[in-house]
């Protein structure tokens, strides 16, 4: 557990080749999936009191944040990260946004302007489950926008992201990283049960021929858009398990690094203790 | 356990004496608070399924919600229940809004115009950590409206809350009932650490001058806006494990009585499957 995952799965700038990614890999841990529950449990409370601290300094004046963007295929496990790695922390500390479909009134503005509104506030840790990459992603997989305002996200995306770390946010963007056969799996597994078959439409098996596009699309996103302030990891998500430790790892590396420490009171503590005490007008 | 808590802590409709609540009281269980956080870890399982089905509902066409409105005194616990009653369940399917002071903007509005952004959508648990009650509540007590405009609100936000209850939602108002030398204590033990002292402010103190005329807002907004669509409960809160006990099990009641249902797949599950088996455009 000495390695540090923020390091190992950085994706290092340049080009970039997914399939040199292997989805069932679980860089930095070596234990099996009773092991990441175990660690996922035993490091909540770490993460927890930091994540509180960060939010206590941004209620003092702080301005620091973070933003943790979660993009992969559909079945990758986006939401069971959401649920059992940010799960660890205080949900009042945490905003959550599911980026959909654009509505009508969406597409009638910048990419961009759904998605602004939904930046972390001080002290908060901000979930995109989806986010402004869809729009560089499926948009050019199905060709939703033209090509020369696709190249133009790419330029949009890295000033966004610019302005939002230089006005304190650190931004952690994970692709969760499956194999096609593994979506295959996870699939059929939805349709075996009620209380998962709601998550199924028929078009998701449609979708799956455009796999290699999404890889491509993937790749170029990650290669334009991985920079030195707000750089991707690539997640290895075939196991479900890793997926979750691992989001929940680099959170907590994050949250190490800010190191927040809790406001020093704006007042005399002795002298409040003997208000309490002695002119309190209950008493 | 077999008792309702929902049916006990509702507050009946008429003239409402808070002084005949006992804020030590634990309504509807007998045991300790280990036993109390032993039956809260328990009931996690159910109320996360059904939260879940509630949250698949939403997604396909159902219009149901539920609102929980979170009322109290500083120090009434209402972040501790936040974070352990309502922290029992996904955190996607949960929509936490923290009211304060209103801004120059919002003060320019309506006090419901930006209570109403807020509300929940189909499908979610909504939770306000105060609300559009305080516009009843400090504002009377501090005069921050007209005695005229104060009387309005009461019957806006009946209005308010029986729209609401006719699309769909489920409106559970909860005020945490702490008694004045238990805020004492705790504003106290506030001041002993560091990562509590952060929340404190000197004016808390002075705030407490006006305790009697807050339960009396209290007691007017009780009888005001206890309704029969929009009832109000009363939650003992001097013993935190007790009102988050009372609150999830609230929850849980509720949920039970919506009866969720995980939606019937709108397709053919077994065409579905054979599509996945034999035409997947990847194998």
């Amino acid at each position: 557990m000495a390695e540090s995952f923020l390091e190992q799965l950085t994706v290092p700038r340049g080009s970039v080749d997914l399939s040199s990614y292997d989805p069932e890999d679980t860089p930095g841990f070596s234990g099996d999936k009773g092991d990441a529950a175990d660690t996922l449990t035993a490091l909540g409370d770490e993460l927890s009191d930091l994540q509180e601290r960060l939010f206590a300094e941004g209620r003092h004046g702080g301005t620091r944040s973070v933003l943790l963007v979660l993009q992969g295929m559909d079945t990758s496990g986006k939401g069971g990260i959401v649920r059992h790695a940010v799960g660890l922390v205080d949900p009042q500390g945490v905003h959550i946004t599911s980026f959909k479909a654009p509505t009508e009134e969406e597409r009638q503005h910048d990419f961009l302007w759904r998605v602004e509104p939904r930046v972390p506030e001080p002290g908060m840790l901000g979930v995109f489950d989806r986010s402004h990459y869809e729009d560089v992603l499926i948009a050019r997989v199905r060709g939703l926008a033209s090509p020369d305002e696709i190249e133009r996200r790419y330029d949009a995306i890295n000033a966004f992201e610019r302005r939002l770390v230089d006005g304190g946010t650190t931004v952690l963007k994970c692709m969760l990283h499956i194999s096609a056969d593994e979506q295959k799996k996870r699939l059929q597994r939805r349709l075996d049960s009620p209380d998962t078959s709601w998550k199924f439409i028929p078009s998701d098996i449609d979708e799956r021929r455009f796999w290699p596009a999404y890889m491509e699309a993937y790749e170029i996103a990650l290669e334009r858009t991985g920079t030195e302030h707000a750089p991707w990891l690539v997640v290895p998500g075939d196991r479900k398990w890793y997926g979750k430790l691992a989001v929940a790892q680099v959170l907590l590396e994050t949250f190490r690094r800010l190191d927040p420490a809790w406001p020093a009171p704006t007042f005399d503590v002795d002298e409040q203790r003997r208000r309490l005490a002695e002119e309190d007008p209950l008493s």
